[in-house]
């Protein structure tokens, strides 16, 4: 039995749903030296060939990553493999994860958490200067997010793996005589799994899905994102060494990293051994990977969040709230909120009625307070990832809406060359659905005036319905409408949080309590971690013997 | 909270895997007169409309069933229905199921499998005089196992729905402060499910994927085989009764007779609103079904299986097994029997070494001696459910191997016209794959002699993985070989039933612990009753609000 008190935990906080977390997400949790010792690790990365991957076969190496802070290369370059050796090498390593028991496997993974936890600072320079998210986001998202949220998809996976029992004597009764039989049944995991990972949260959202095809002895090809290269890196590293240091195969996880030039994910997905697909990014490639006939596919694509506003106890505090959640990583984050449908006669903020245009201002003060913060606003903002963002961003006034705040560039402290900007924010009316129905991803939001609520709602399970939507945003205090919305949006298969003011904001999803996309609008097809996260990696075996 | 002890028990079984059953399989454990007074509900049924379904709408009526026994039409008419009312019909039933907790669904579905032990010998007649079973087959496939096949989708949903509480308090420490959020989890149903059936086991390969869809609140469109409505109908109705009487909406099961002229099941399971799909029959359509986008698909379609002949401790003990298992309803189970591989060298029987060629020709005379027994035999091979399998084994001597038991007609008592045939078995040599490698659906068996061993495990492998397989049987009492067989065909996803002697045979899957298809080969998508079964039904949606 595993003697790993964190499974222990996981597994009763995955039943229960109760606030639980294995690591301390406050980089002040941890020994004060790690933070420039990370430093000096990430800095050590830096214009060299990455030499810490425990894999064989380099045809020869490649890189293109460039710091949204700084603006220049970072100079890393990474092996890159010949697919179908990449491929071959796994089938072998199949083998090696198929003889390790539910309880060797949790133990080594547990093992490669507790690597990536003594690599959490190291990590978060990684992921700050590739996704250009700020220092204390990259932290908390590629530290202990990631490693609590990989936990959890290795808690279920080995609850999923160790359902059945490995064998029961059966008998069945004959009259005069009994049939004896023994019966053993058998998680075999379904093949090869390939996970694509993406630029802005390269390690969160590849490595529940890793973590879940490893358990379930499904070896895996990671291809990260050709700009977020480095995270990936460490995390494969740390998984790599505690299968080494087990004296099993390293191989069960390989990083195959590629360039824009030569993409390797689509060689890959479609290749007859590739079994299991995970994925993040754009909507168009993941419907392509979700069509690939005879696999089995988990996405997260594309969403279209909104945040309806009602009525409400305090505006001001929910002014700021939503501020924070559209301010933050600069809307690059899945779960931020990009529609705003207001009520053309108002919102009531307590007794008093507040029309729909000064919600709207009111809204962009918010966000212009915030930003204008020299302690809170360029530090909640951070950077975007890439050009095609901030491209975005300059063209939002030409979409046809009015602009009630303009985007604006923003200097960064210490990172004057940082790609960063303010969130532009628009207003329309219900009848331009062209402008606000689809995903406009990055600091782009739009307040949207509609007849009355109910025609916001309408809309609002109509975009989730069509487009997707990972999560939405509730803001009113009648009881009755309430449970009209959350009737009204079950059917687009959308979760909603409801009048969160203070330190929680729609955009946060927390392991062990938070389902993470619901698999039933396009937004995705899969959710960290429901059972069925971990069910679809394998096939249960079920022998049976004359006794 | 469920009072139903059947309920408990089941989820206990689930777990345990040990015998259980809630409905004894003998028809003579149920009060006497119920055989007679089931014969005359049958006879009641005939050259008239049914009229037990709760449904509006009817367009017209038709039906084309014949009694494989009688060949005479059964004169039954069932209701046709437009394809788009039901769909609206299924649409406004499924917010009534949405209404009824876990455990009231789970108490009306109890209910009515109560209906339906109360009309076993009824069902047992109708699915006699459709599918072709015997009357014992038929009394137990449609009665007491269909009923614990249910029980256990039942239960597995049950326990799939409620796996997560319904609300928690969620605290998160802030230091000085703490986040409160109240958070809830509820399984929503994907939507409207269609379920088609197939003409051999009308109501056992249908009721677990419907009992599944009742319990995760999505309404089923039930399309069942034109040749074998009248079983379906009866089940619907017992169905649809226990809704009607918990004074809830009976169109959550809607049956869908059409005929083989106008054909219902593609026009629905191409609709919009069909969400879910649970189909048993061909490989071509059902690979058709698989390829429909978006929609989440169940399936069993045909497999090759295989048993491997290496050495046994009492040959003819095993042939006598294996002849039964050939025999019984005459091939047409879907876990029959059908290609023997016996090594060139012989298969050692104790310390005897057996030649294949004589291997061959004994179990040639074991089925004869079965079908040639008077009291036994016509039982047991019971009719062709239709002509298409009668010229499947005609024409077998025409495939190129060696005919070593040509089929005859044989005499069925009480049933002089009856579509009732012997088996043929064949022989031939590995190398003429083209002849064992795809399914011959019906009394159609082939010994294929291997250079060795591995040769035949080598091929039972490569079939299964390419044309899928349910079942393997495997002889022989070297447990190095044993081990390994077991592992060469883990790698095409097959169950194994190992030396199955007396009462027990390899085509018989028990409820409760015998997992029905893997999942993991072109056989099928989907098992009886594994937690993927019941969990790719639904999506867990969370909600969070601030407290």
């Amino acid at each position: 039995m595993i003697s790993r008190p964190e499974l222990h935990q996981a597994l009763a906080a995955l039943r229960s749903r109760v606030f639980f977390t294995a690591y301390p997400e406050h980089p002040g949790a941890y020994p004060e030296t790690e933070k420039s010792a990370g430093l000096a690790a990430f800095e050590q990365h830096l214009d060299k060939p990455f030499a810490d991957l425990l894999q064989p076969g380099t045809l020869r190496w490649a890189g293109e990553e460039r710091s949204p802070w700084t603006m220049k290369p970072l100079g890393i370059t990474y092996p890159v493999f010949d697919a179908e050796a990449l491929l071959l090498r796994a089938r072998t390593a199949r083998h090696s994860l198929a003889d390790l028991s539910a309880e060797k496997r949790a133990s080594i993974l547990i093992d490669a958490l507790e690597n990536m936890r003594a690599r959490f600072f190291e990590l978060a320079f990684a992921t700050q200067h590739t996704s250009g998210q700020s220092f204390m986001m990259a932290f908390q998202a590629s530290g202990p997010h990631t490693a609590d949220r990989a936990l959890e998809a290795l808690a279920s996976a080995y609850e999923a793996i160790t359902y059945f029992p490995e064998t029961v004597n059966w008998e069945k009764p004959l009259g005069k005589t009994n049939v004896k039989l023994r019966k053993t049944y058998k998680a075999v995991g379904r093949g090869i799994a390939l996970s694509i990972g993406c630029s802005t949260f390269p390690t969160w959202n590849s490595l529940p899905g890793i973590f879940a095809n490893l358990m379930c002895g499904n070896p895996v090809i990671w291809k990260p994102h050709p700009g977020a290269v480095l995270p990936a890196a460490i995390a494969a590293s740390c998984i790599q060494q505690a299968f080494a240091h087990a004296g099993s195969d390293a191989l069960v996880l390989q990083l195959a990293p590629d360039t824009s030039a030569e993409p390797l994910a689509f060689t890959l997905a479609q290749h007859p051994l590739i079994q299991i697909i995970d994925y993040t990014g754009g909507s168009s490639f993941g419907h392509t990977l979700e069509s690939l006939p005879g696999k089995t596919v988990f996405t997260e694509k594309a969403g279209v969040n909104s945040v309806l506003i009602e009525s409400v106890n305090n505006l001001d505090e929910v002014l700021q709230n939503l501020a924070f959640s559209v301010c933050l990583y600069s809307g690059q984050m899945c779960t931020a909120p990009q529609n705003f449908f207001v009520p053309a006669q108002g919102v009531w903020d307590g007794e008093k009625h507040i029309p729909a245009d000064e919600v709207a201002s009111r809204l962009a003060a918010a966000i212009k307070a915030l930003t204008d913060n020299p302690k809170a606003g360029p530090g909640t903002l951070a950077t975007l990832q890439n050009e095609r963002t901030l491209h975005r961003a300059a063209n939002a006034p030409n979409l046809g809406a009015e602009v009630i705040l303009p985007t604006a560039a923003i200097t960064q402290p210490d990172f004057p060359q940082a790609l960063s900007i303010t969130p532009v924010l628009l207003k329309t009316t219900a009848d331009q659905e062209a402008i606000f129905s689809s995903e406009l991803f990055g600091p782009i939001s739009i307040v949207v005036k509609t007849a009355d609520r109910d025609e916001a709602l309408q809309l609002i399970t109509q975009i989730a319905r069509t487009h997707g939507a990972i999560t939405c945003g509730l803001y009113t205090t009648d009881a009755a409408f309430e449970q009209k919305a959350l009737q009204h949006l079950e059917t687009a298969f959308v979760q909603v949080s409801v009048n969160l003011t203070g330190h929680i904001w729609v955009n946060q999803h927390a392991a062990f309590s938070d389902l993470h996309v619901t698999g039933g609008n396009p937004a995705g097809n899969a959710t960290f971690s429901n059972p069925d996260f971990v069910n679809r990696r394998f096939v249960w075996l079920s022998h049976r013997k004359a006794m």
